[in-house]
């Protein structure tokens, strides 16, 4: 059977069929019906499911489940959103509403467990028993692999990995916690940061670092310090076998990874250090993992 | 059958005999033989065996097979203590030894691991699936259960949860990184900066906050901070469903538990918060976690 998914952000709604070999052999995205109400997300995501089942000229049949990754807290046992702040879902029956309107067993499932989730099956993560992703974006986002199987925390409430504190007491989080890993680790930071010699964003930094400004290299050889930190507090408490990191940030390549690993290697408690790898699954690892949650 | 365990520390060697009903029927303690090597540590473990066999009334017959903890890293499966600095055991084959010398299959298990164990089994923790033992001493040991077992470590290290960063760049750590928990949730900590106003001991600090000692007071709430933000980074990460806390400190009672249950809830990611309990197995969890492991 095919699988198909929704990964449901504040700005587009993407989907895809994912075939019995794991290949997505369709997709595509609309733009997020914002304050419009869930019926119009209901709607939009109508439209995709038939869109691309036309375009890859499959039949409904053929569908076997769907799956849809948000940016929030929910619970697959209800198939409520509990709470998704960028979709304006607050205990949204979104399972519900969208079984009536695609007549398809529908799963949910968080967008970072999703993007975990590719990249355990068919990512940077394959073949791993311990494990994690560590999204760098405007937040940090994540999630881990144990004993074999994406954790989705020990009361059901997943992990929020942005929010273990790496400076206690210093700066201010969205979350209200002073010092969160997401406020010194994050592109936002490197952005922000970067205001103060003319930068304004993570990448604008980065270039800028590359290219010897003086500012640039100590804000960037800052910011690997915190992250090699932040990713050395993980490996002290689950010894993982690889750690996985994705995002925009990336891009910056072995200018980012070469340092980043020294300076987990140099911290690291244990002899030897875990893996520290790129992820791989791309941009479509949250459609990919909500395929894949289909049983 | 009856099991027999030992709690190896830097300065006493504690055993004792643990019953069907996982009740310790009998138990003792003698001096590590410091500096002496490790054929005055079997003959040390040899003596408590037979001493207290006899103590009980039993007959080695009686015993299916004996556990160690020992306060370092080591590999169940070769039976080799990696390293135990206190104890100066470096690639030390202490199952072969201690098998030699009392003709029984022995275990060896690290000591944080031993009382988690125990925590789990007959402790504050039983019950759960995902849970943790914190241990505040000298330093911070501790240990997990994940799936409702003890997690080794995702590559067989175990967890050293004391080397957390809690203030990257902060405080010097044994381990040579700045800023571990270690450095501001031990004892220790409690203990060194109280002395600048006259305190010596955790518990001399502690009482003098108690008793109204301005600066006491404040260091006091100051560790309650840290200590607080040091369990929001585990419970934002692996959202357990309870967190144990053992050693001294805990002599404080509700003049701890209380302002830091307040803290850890106001800072938690999600809408409630772990149960935070005081450890339950006592001074002799190391030994029953010890003779658990024996199969």
């Amino acid at each position: 059977m095919l699988r198909f998914g929704y990964d449901i952000g504040g700005t587009n709604i993407a989907a895809g069929i994912l075939d019995e070999n794991k290949h997505l052999i369709e997709k595509g995205s609309m733009p997020f019906p914002r304050g419009r109400g869930t019926e119009a997300v209901i709607g939009v995501c109508t439209e995709l499911y038939h869109m691309l089942l036309n375009c890859a000229q499959k039949t409904e049949a053929e569908i076997g489940g769907i799956g849809v990754a948000v940016p929030g807290s929910v619970n697959p046992q209800t198939g409520i959103v509990i709470d998704a702040h960028n979709l304006g879902f607050h205990h949204t029956p979104l399972q519900a509403l969208l079984e009536a309107a695609v007549q398809k067993p529908v799963s949910l499932i968080n967008d970072a467990d999703a993007a975990t989730l590719a990249e355990h099956r068919i990512g940077a993560l394959c073949g791993t028993k311990t494990a994690m992703l560590i999204t760098i974006g405007t937040g940090i986002g994540g999630g881990l692999i144990l004993n074999g199987e994406l954790f989705r925390g020990g009361r059901g409430n997943g992990t929020e990995p942005g929010h273990m504190v790496l400076h206690n007491g210093g700066r201010q989080c969205t979350c209200g916690i002073e010092g969160c890993a997401e406020t010194y680790c994050s592109a936002t930071r490197l952005a922000k940061d970067g205001g103060a010699f003319g930068c304004t964003s993570a990448k604008g930094t980065i270039h800028a670092a590359k290219a010897g400004n003086a500012e640039a290299k100590e804000l960037f050889d800052c910011y690997v310090d915190d992250l090699g930190s932040y990713i050395v507090s993980i490996v002290n408490l689950l010894d993982p076998e690889r750690i996985a990191i994705g995002g925009g940030v990336c891009g910056a390549g072995s200018f980012l990874l070469d340092p980043l690993r020294r300076n987990v290697e140099a911290k690291c408690f244990f002899e030897t250090c875990p893996e520290i790898v790129v992820a791989s699954a791309g941009n479509d690892a949250g459609i990919i993992g909500a395929c894949l949650i289909v049983s």
